[in-house]
């Protein structure tokens, strides 16, 4: 049974993954707390980058002789293969472990078993505890596991009556400046920022983080099909972080230095590219989130495509009655065909409401 | 000084007024409590309807020969003037009530004065304990004295990307079950709940107050411009509650009995009626509130017209990417005109949100 000490020590343990979002792909984020016998705090650690320790280590390191006889908490079943790093089951055992709890079981086939290896050298391992919450603070590397490809995150910013813009096209500024830090956040978060032609020609968008001391910058991506948008000396290409331009395969790309050019087929149905093999491709560069930034017809081909995993809505309480709205053409005719969400979290942010929501249960139902 | 004990007792009375929303028009809500001279509740009472007796002489009865030295908490200043009944301030002196706190001054010619009649007789009036939480419960009626029109709430029901509809028409149901009953709360406290010929020529709506007992049924008003909306028939015409159809002066009527049909100008620089006609024409009729239940050109034109002091979002977590938006043409056509409003209220109604936003004060600068 899970005691309120298994849990305070497991809660902690999901705080410190989190400090790992945007800097570990294509690993997950993890936190560990290990209590020593008495049930105190001996160490505790995060997965920081791919490459280096594992959670278990740093927390093993910190906890040195006093983790014998103790118990660690991992929010991530301990790893059972030797990577760039050894395997974390391993670890465990030979600090003297007497249990390991952990919340969610390790999906990935080149990783798992790992609670096997505690249990045949003797560790009890009880798995579960505050799964749930584990599993959202995971939730980009586990959809990417699961589905072999990124975790899509899309971000909006509207007005109350749902526009991104006025008639003349002007947006500056809808949302405030609140809300508009909180998005270098998730950018700061994401392995990928997605924005689409009509974004880049109307804005020229930097996509870097701004604003938040050691962020690791995302990759900028901007699916610009027949590359008329991103031209030399846009501000997506500068060198603060890496960029790519992702264009259909007949492109006249002269312009763009080839390096950042990603070639991939259209969409069966529609003028622009598959969002699908985008996505794989971004997979395969070990890109597991993006956050998806607009605009509205980007982000109608990936709600049309079942793309869409999260929605962040950023809602500045005005009223414009024109101008294009939030989300174009996602192939829905009909008010039973509309997307169904679960709203997760509403949040004042300044003067707006950030709302976000998931696909819900009628979705998957389909 | 204002005690704990006045805050409470201030704050029962505007609780006990909003109890008399949707039935005092054209009067104000009051809320009245009484403590006797030992700081005990000797009576509550609240205006319950225009021709009944007022607040306060729902609680001096009910406090009897506890009033004398007591405290009376009012939420308006007792009224100096006798009408369908006599002066309140003049009733609290004859209960020798030896203080009276009131939360707003009554900005109403006719009845204004009582505090200094209570003055004059030796009692202590005290103006100003919670007065903004006492206006906000009287915000219709404290509306329509000051500009001389009726207080307007525009209500809405919309996806997450502010479509009221999808790209066919269909619209049942965006939003939740919850979000309807919720807003039979609204419609009952309103004196009149108003839709334009689009709304009442796609869905035949009712208008009435479902589910909730006691409730008084608004009026009931549809802006038919060219009287070709509402046909014989009608749900909105049945018998359970009073109905006007607001057509232009030139509009062909004989469909419709000349007892409903309200003739009123055209705006100036639109195809449909003036909305400030409207609502003077409804002022004259003792309405004092208006529920703007859409559709969105309606809307549209109110906010144009400057013409709207509350809006209540139900936003579903719903994205349906085409269909009409919330709000149309509201005569605005770049983002530094937008109407911006402040959000005094978000809360959950089932699976959607409420959101609730007045105007702000960059609009009331300009």
């Amino acid at each position: 049974m899970d005691t309120a000490a298994d849990i305070t020590a497991m809660r902690r343990a999901i705080a410190l993954a989190a400090r790992g979002l945007g800097s570990t792909s294509p690993n997950p984020v993890v936190g560990c707390v290990v209590l020593d016998a008495a049930g105190e705090t001996a160490g505790e650690g995060f997965h920081q980058r791919a490459g280096g320790p594992h959670a278990e280590i740093h927390a093993l390191r910190a906890a040195g002789d006093r983790a014998r006889g103790g118990t660690a908490y991992v929010t991530l079943e301990p790893c059972n293969h030797t990577g760039r790093t050894g395997p974390c089951a391993r670890a465990l055992v030979e600090a003297g472990i007497a249990r390991v709890v952990y919340a969610v079981g390790d999906p990935n086939p080149q990783a798992t078993g790992g609670a096997d290896t505690l249990r045949a050298a003797g560790v009890r391992a009880e798995a579960g505890l505050l799964a749930d919450e584990a599993e959202a603070g995971n939730a980009a590397w586990l959809t990417s596991v699961r589905l072999g490809r990124p975790h899509v995150t899309w971000k909006y910013a509207a007005s109350l009556d749902g526009r991104v813009a006025a008639a003349d096209g002007t947006s500056r500024w809808i949302s405030s400046a609140e809300s508009r830090a909180d998005v270098h956040r998730l950018r700061a978060e994401a392995d990928a920022v997605l924005v689409g032609s009509g974004t880049a020609r109307a804005d020229d968008p930097q996509l870097g983080v701004r604003g938040i001391d050691g962020a690791v910058q995302p990759l900028r991506v901007v699916m610009d099909t027949r590359a008329t948008a991103v031209h030399p000396g846009a501000r997506v290409l500068d060198a603060t972080a890496p960029t790519l331009v992702a264009v259909a395969e007949d492109a006249e790309t002269g312009h763009l230095p080839d390096e950042l050019v990603l070639r991939l087929p259209r969409a069966a149905d529609g003028p622009g590219l598959d969002p699908a093999a985008l996505l794989a491709a971004l997979h395969g560069r070990g890109v597991r989130s993006v956050l998806l930034e607009g605009g509205p017809v980007l982000a109608g081909a990936f709600v049309a495509a079942g793309l869409v995993d999260k929605v962040v809505g950023y809602l500045a309480p005005v009223l414009i009655g024109a101008g294009p709205a939030a989300l174009a053409d996602a192939g829905i005719s009909t008010i039973t065909e509309a997307l169904r969400l679960d709203v997760t979290e509403t949040v004042r942010i300044g003067p707006d409401l950030r709302v976000t929501a998931v696909p819900g249960p009628a979705r998957k139902e389909n």
